[in-house]
């Protein structure tokens, strides 16, 4: 059961001040070894990328704890158990899992999900079936409290989690806007993912912009992206209306303190919430989300995009970085194997 | 049924920058009257003044129309009827209503609330059997949801608001801790209304103070205040914590765009909500606001103060500032006439 292989790996060196250099990260190999008893060995495929990462490299309290200096970097991925002594997993089964920026991992089969390529692929499964999925489903519906009718914003629209946000509400029957960065990513949430309007904010005046896509207001603003959007957004909220937290792309790389929402008082005014919340805490529910969402894959009213890069995990750290330059358009997944 | 007096009244004469000064104020008399069919006048003995008074000076969309220029400033106030055409408001009945800065106001009787000055002075019922009290109960108790047990920080502790919610969240037996200016504010809301502590603002860091305070952190922080305190505040959430957005005493009269709370992804790593409210969205549950809070008072755990200046209307323009130099202990009360 030994394997004779090189694991390559991503480790935290250093806590970044900013973007994530180079030189916050340690490239390192350890023998692959073999499964204790109880534990499988995973051949990662895929690594899944996501803003949360930046936050997990910071020092101090969090919703998880961070990721230690000199630990391979946190991440969830999707691959294959190439060992296994643990009798729920066995050799050839496809996983999904929080393996890490490596190419093999040991798991004692905690929070190791089986998954069947044959429906959707590996991807997919980091995606719209994955935590993303997840976000967006009890982000909208539970802390959005999101009703049919309303008008639904959404910042990062054409990111992984905005993206399936924005289509959950138009299944339910919601006039959705969402704002992203560039033509491209525009045109792709109104044509191919039918939402009603794009705001490019690259290009427009996000305030006028929102009353005219939005003229009676906003029910609920499902928010990726903080600072200035965020703010903006809040002088347009309606009565009553809900404002998610899910992410603050725009603030993770920030040096010293960042501006808040300086109009945070349209919360009095329209006797409205803002909201954070951690998809974690729903996970005795992600059941009831993945039935629903794979029904809606299966019908085609809900498209997974995946920005799927090639590479190995050498290409971690400059492909992270493409999440926070806006590159990606949907989920961005690192494929390291076949 | 004439009267022949004048009625000495305030109106809004511009809107002010910053701090209301004189000018803003125009000081009118006008005769006072008979009252046409179905109406009232009232002589107005108090005033109440309110943190939201600045509010209501501003241009522009809120939760109530701005005063006009040239518009008798609006204010609650109590006082007695002293001519009717209305059945169900007879001469000599003692009321509240929104009466207007103004010696005597004519009234068809909407939102015109008959109150026994024999069961508490006039003043209280513009307190905490008022708005003030109202405010402060429905914000505590249905906007931050509060729970037996939990700890409550409450800002501007000692001022009409922020003195009924700390005793009302003691009453439910929690832990309260009160955010006030001065060392005579804090004494009066740890000595006489049963705080757990005090944190003066002006001689503290509230940062610190609060890890003494409250060390595991806060579940419901009841604002009324903004700006700084509010996002140190944020810091000492707990998980599922409640922030509920009642003023910002801090920010009326600031000039220009005011900072936002920057510390307000705390909503996120602890699952925490803000929400703001306008206490005119609960008047169909006054009656039962009204009902406990009476009773509390009867039973002498709830001790209603009310900081009463003795002067004339035309003394309102100096009085209101006194609010915003946080010079009021209890609820700041004019009283225009015995």
């Amino acid at each position: 059961m030994s394997i004779d292989a090189v694991n390559h790996q991503v480790r935290l060196a250093a806590r970044p001040q900013g973007l994530p250099t180079p030189e916050v990260w340690d490239h390192t190999t350890e023998p692959v070894g073999e499964p204790g008893e109880g534990r499988v060995v995973v051949r990662v495929s895929h690594l899944s990328l996501d803003p949360a990462m930046r936050g997990w490299m910071n020092e101090g309290r969090s919703y998880v704890p961070p990721v230690r200096i000199g630990e391979v970097m946190r991440a969830l991925g999707a691959g294959q158990v190439v060992a296994s002594r643990n009798p729920d997993l066995a050799v050839g089964d496809h996983v999904t899992g929080v393996f890490g920026v490596q190419e093999y991992a040991q798991s004692d089969g905690a929070g190791v999900q089986k998954v069947d390529p044959a429906v959707v692929g590996l991807p997919t499964y980091l995606a719209t079936l994955g935590m993303t999925g997840m976000t967006a489903y009890f982000g909208l519906f539970d802390v959005g409290a999101l009703r049919e009718g309303e008008t639904v914003v959404v910042s990062g629209a054409a990111g992984a989690v905005g993206s399936v946000v924005g289509q959950l509400a138009k299944i339910k029957g919601c006039r959705v806007v969402g704002i992203a960065g560039g033509p491209e990513k525009c045109a792709w949430i109104v044509d191919e993912l039918g939402f009603d309007a794009a705001i490019d904010y690259r290009a427009e005046d996000v305030g006028t912009a929102l009353r005219t896509a939005a003229p009676e207001g906003i029910d609920v603003y499902f928010d990726n992206v903080g600072g200035e959007i965020l703010d903006v957004a809040l002088t347009r909220l309606r009565l009553g209306a809900r404002v998610v937290i899910c992410g603050a792309i725009s603030q993770y790389n920030a040096e010293g303190r960042t501006p808040g929402p300086s109009n945070y008082l349209s919360l009095l005014v329209n006797r409205a919430r803002m909201q954070g919340f951690v998809v974690f805490d729903y996970a005795d529910r992600y059941g009831e989300a993945v039935t629903e969402l794979a029904g809606w894959l299966r019908e085609g009213r809900l498209h997974s995009r995946e920005d799927v890069v090639r590479g190995s995990v050498a290409d971690f750290p400059e492909t992270l970085l493409r999440l926070f330059r806006g590159d990606n358009t949907g989920k961005l997944v690192l494929q390291i194997s076949e």
